[in-house]
């Protein structure tokens, strides 16, 4: 692959590439080259743009990580951190507290389904996820039923990189060389409609995964069970979307036997399915907790949080355990500065962005949706403003893997040539843009996206991979 | 107490207090009133100074969480989280990377012993221990021995609050209503000299944790412990300090029974003692792994991390399984904005204040040591600027449960009135100010610790508690 761009001739201009290779461990690395590797660099962005080391000007189609909802270089952040940090930077959440949390808590309440309407900070996804998860079973020991803690997530699923939060995971290659509390999770299928069983129509398929929840809760026994967590749409598995109900008739299941349902909207809060949580308003469920991160600052400053059921408190607070201390809570909790960003990210989603972000969706859906008449494509997926181009070896086996195991990674590669940055995830390419992308923008995405796809086409036919 | 603040008189003044009852759920909340609680409210903070919502000036004791290492509002961070979050404010660390976590992890490395020269980012303490911990698995099983996988730690410890760091923990209260991962981890004794068995020297006492920790490799094996975690001066256990020696003898154990040795320098890194790292400079050990957060950004932004040796690494490099996948890795991984606040405050650190911190923390010590004839307080012990008054009902039996079980809180109280933030711990006061901290300020600070003990050896007396 002639266009692959080569890391030694980008160390000549900056010095980063060679400092990174001799000094920085990159997440997500193979065991061959841990610690010895150099990434694309990148010197800055604006609105939907990067600009690489090469000074290439790139479409950020994964916004980051699913993050960068009100874009790149957005003043009204950067005053914000600035203006917050001089007035006060931090202070100890142990034994004092911050206006910015406070603030912050009543306009997530307001956002957030039913009684949701106590939120807990932590520094991102993960650590909120743990929040949830360490949450539930203080709530169940004080509540004098310590049994009550296996933990229900599904095939497909992504929670974190914690050892807890990532023992969730679903995605088989995450899973492959690292340990997981296995004992603690129990795991369901991917609701995967696109991998469903041949033949099987999609309200089949919704039934045959509901079947499966109930069938594994009488299994486990509800006395068993702690909570079940599950993202509304799954992402990082390659946006799957579930079939239409499925999750209310979850939802519905964990009530009947006194189950929490965690809903874990890290991706598709603040504004990526175009509304602040997307559980109550696409979903119609209310969860018990909503865990979010990301875009609640636009990826500007780590934060994330639990939205708790009021309920639930209230349950604690009349217990018969009045001073059991749940003993949880990081450093960087409520956060003056990330509470400060958060809320000025949402003036921002207010003001105009959720609107557009809701108005363009349909137009980015329907322009990727057109790139189904290459051969190479399986499937387009998304909703809102993220989506998922799915490659396949043939439409009819839907077999990923007589391809090139990085088919994903190979069509980055020809996008980054043509100015556009592509999340590739095994075989799959998943799009998630700032939420401020223009009509105008989309086509240039989908454009790129089309002509890059074409190449590695191309290229798998000349090497006798791929026939298409 | 007549002295204590009622946060129902805040609330008139400023609506986050009754925001924060209604919404906002506090780290280290009990049961009986979670969710429904405000803390002492601050508004803003400058130098050692913080301002509380009554208008009242405070000295920052604790520095936050032993975390404002350069002090309040420093305009060279506030302009350097603006700058960097207007250039890059985020980049996905999966596919790319930016220019200042390259050149931190460069400036990093210098500073860390041996070859210890590889950086791996995080959003603070917690999850860089995670890290470490999955690390040493991930190594464990790369390197065909999946067995070796026990955590040796402390009593007195404290590593963090995701489910398995916080497995890690020894103090007692974290512990009594939460689920921790109890088959991955050997706890041993603190190594505490203040509660050392009465009639054993220092020697002795050393000699025995030493043969504690060499018999506790025999019992379980060395080829089933992973690693051993330890803070060269446990810090939120009461800043308990060693016997001299003791860091160096157990170092020497792991490294002949091929144990990994993890330093925890979350608290004591970034100048607290003095140092970038202490490790080296002051306990002569050289670790596999440094844990590091708080200081390296004064608490301005969440950024933690660890520092891995390269030996590990090129073990890595060189194994059968170079395309196994360390699974591991945060959305807020490398952030350029931590990345380069940590920058600029490592140019302050470098550019006097860790001098000044070394200069006066035995003017620190000495001062604070002085409150050692008031008779409720058995020891003043502390190091480089952390420091730890411990009260005690007697001397002779060293026995804190007859005091009221929170002393510690009622001196605070006093010295909030006075003008001081403490932090405490059950019967324990830590102080570890800014270090930007000057002799007169020292002053002041110690004059109203005594006085706010003072005080409370009189409620004591007065309440018939204590009659020391």
């Amino acid at each position: 692959m002639a266009a692959v761009r080569d890391s030694r001739e980008m160390a000549a201009e900056n010095p980063a590439v060679e400092l990174a290779k001799s000094h920085l461990v990159q997440p997500w690395p193979y065991a061959g080259s841990i610690g010895a590797e150099a990434r694309t660099l990148v010197t800055s962005g604006d609105g939907v743009y990067l600009i690489d080391g090469d000074g290439k000007k790139l479409i950020d189609g994964p916004a980051g990580m699913w993050c960068i909802n009100v874009g790149h270089r957005r003043e009204e952040l950067a005053r914000v951190m600035y203006e917050q940090a001089m007035e006060l930077s931090y202070n100890t959440p142990w034994y004092t507290m911050n206006a910015p949390s406070a603030e912050l808590s009543r306009r997530i309440a307001e956002y957030a389904p039913g009684d949701l309407n106590h939120v807990f900070y932590t520094t991102g996804g993960s650590s909120a996820v743990e929040t949830a998860l360490r949450f539930m079973q203080f709530y169940n020991n004080v509540r004098g039923r310590p049994e009550k803690k296996q933990i229900l997530s599904r095939g497909g699923a992504y929670h974190g990189s914690t050892y807890l939060s990532a023992s969730l995971n679903g995605r088989p290659r995450d899973r492959d060389w690292m340990d997981a509390a296995d004992d603690l999770v129990v795991k369901l299928s991917s609701p995967d409609p696109f991998r469903r069983p041949k033949g099987m129509s999609a309200e089949a398929f919704c039934d045959f995964l509901v079947d499966e929840f109930r069938d594994t809760v009488k299994a486990v026994g509800a006395q068993n069970i702690g909570c079940f967590v599950g993202e509304p749409i799954q992402a990082s598995g390659g946006v799957i979307i579930a079939p239409a109900g499925y999750l209310k008739r979850i939802r519905d299941i964990c009530r009947e036997n006194d189950i929490l349902y965690v809903s874990d909207e890290v991706v598709t809060g603040f504004g990526r399915l175009g509304h602040v949580f997307a559980s109550e308003e696409l979903f119609d469920i209310e969860p018990d907790m909503i865990t979010f991160a990301k875009g609640v600052t636009s990826g500007y400053f780590p934060l994330g949080g639990v939205v708790i059921s009021e309920r639930l408190l209230k349950d604690l607070n009349r217990s018969n355990h009045p001073d059991a201390m749940f003993g949880h809570g990081l450093t960087y909790t409520s956060h003056p500065v990330g509470c400060a960003v958060a809320l000025k990210n949402l003036d921002l989603l207010e003001g105009g962005i959720l609107d557009h972000a809701r108005a363009v969706a349909p137009y980015f859906q329907q322009r990727l949706k057109t790139l189904e008449d290459l051969p190479l494509v399986g499937e387009v997926r998304g909703a809102g403003l993220m989506a998922c181009v799915e490659c396949v070896a043939d439409r009819e086996s839907k077999d990923p893997l007589q391809l090139d195991k990085d088919v994903g990674k190979r069509i980055d590669q020809h996008c980054h040539e043509l100015g556009l940055l592509v999340r590739p995830l095994i075989n799959m390419c998943v799009m998630s843009p700032p939420l401020v992308i223009t009509k105008d923008q989309i086509d240039h995405l989908v454009a790129i996206l089309r002509e890059g796809i074409s190449r590695t086409m191309d290229d798998l036919r000349k090497e006798g991979v791929w026939q298409g």
